[in-house]
């Protein structure tokens, strides 16, 4: 697996890549993954965890909005992981993950996931090196299990966008009546650490890539959109599924 | 609030309205559905509990994903209720249920309900009449509870279709491979039962009906589709909803 260095990596489509050609694609795609959720709900054999990292205004929100609102609800669970509760710490940080894998025949989406635990808990650090290290092993093991005892396959997605283009878009998130909701003043003070954020991603990803990473340059939400949709059917394809018959 | 007997309210459409005219209004309020629970999400103020009840193959699951797919994910969930583990057991009868209200914001889904413990129980003399009518008064306190201390809109909806219907679609379950994953030995033998169905259908209903039931008639699919789109549609219309400012 290559190392992977965030600050080398385009944060933008390859030049020349057909903006509307893409959109297409990308369309015909979610009628296939419509398709494709509801035979892995039918077949119920195996499971997708997805999980979505990535600065604030990546557009992580939006991608789930984008990609997975042509699936059916019933096969499709998100959570949205904010800092964990009193409860929660009094536990493993894995503790409140594991209640939320898929069970078989679920697509389970994670906005944001275990991963913060080893990211903007060392920018602010919170924990040391020497825990953090043993957060990676414990994440390869905690993935693999998922992986080898459940049928769960673990797509983890970066997206990776700019400091332009957040900039960018947190001010859009001051102005815009309908984005205000979204914007958290600590945003900003958040954006000042992205050199530490950066940093500690390319650890993280590098430490735990068993189960590897999917860098996806993010700036353009069409490119953004394709390559997740494309992944991921490519992924349920692989699965080689049929609806099973009768149950007795 | 009148009383509810099942078999006095009709299954059908009434006469003559046009199916492909009503597609296009339910369509229209999908749009609008779209919009408005997007603004549910921002606002973070209400929250909806859709409870769908009805008997096997009354379009129960297909109601979820006409009516819900087009909502983003992040802002709804679906719990599918099965029969109680022995965990669950362990516990009063709406312990598991409380787990799954929907948080600020959200439209939670139940896919079947508590109703179930004052349903399928009585009809199989699981209990005994004493006991659901404690029941019938604890379902009307939960009620209360999440109405008034998380503006939590509860709507119930029961999907009433004939019995010649039931046993059509069960009939196709058993012929369609598409299908036949949904199938169970056990649907042909609980459909026998119909009579105590209908007979302790109308007992919860008019005990339980401080938070009103919806009669949804539903052998045809497009007839009730429109229904429950437009009661959810005049649901969170009457919620007055803004986009909040900043956050601080």
């Amino acid at each position: 697996m290559p190392k992977i260095t965030l600050s080398k990596i385009d944060t933008r489509a390859p030049k020349g890549l057909d903006k509307e050609k893409t959109k297409h694609k990308t369309n015909a795609i979610l009628s296939q993954l419509e398709e494709l959720q509801n035979l892995l709900f039918a077949e119920g054999k195996h499971s997708l965890l997805v999980i979505i990292q990535g600065m604030d205004a990546s557009g992580k929100d939006g991608l789930i909005k984008d990609v997975f609102t042509s699936m059916n609800p019933m096969g499709v669970q998100v959570k949205s992981w904010k800092a964990p509760t009193a409860e929660e710490l009094s536990h493993d940080f894995l503790w409140r993950i594991h209640q939320h894998t898929p069970s078989k025949g679920m697509i389970q989406i994670h906005n944001r996931s275990h991963y913060e635990d080893v990211l903007i808990t060392r920018v602010h650090q919170w924990i040391d090196d020497k825990t953090a290290k043993k957060r990676f092993a414990a994440i390869n093991q905690f993935e693999q299990l998922l992986t080898e005892h459940n049928h769960t396959t673990v797509l983890k997605f970066y997206l990776h966008i700019s400091r332009e283009e957040q900039l960018q878009r947190l001010n859009e998130r001051m102005q815009v009546k309908e984005k205000m909701w979204k914007y958290n003043e600590n945003d900003l003070k958040e954006s000042e650490l992205w050199d530490d954020y950066m940093k500690y991603s390319d650890q993280a990803f590098n430490n735990c890539n068993e189960v590897p990473w999917h860098i996806i340059p993010s700036d353009q939400n069409w490119y953004k959109n394709y390559l997740v949709a494309n992944t991921i059917l490519e992924t349920l394809q692989s699965f080689n599924m049929k609806f099973p018959g009768m149950k007795k």
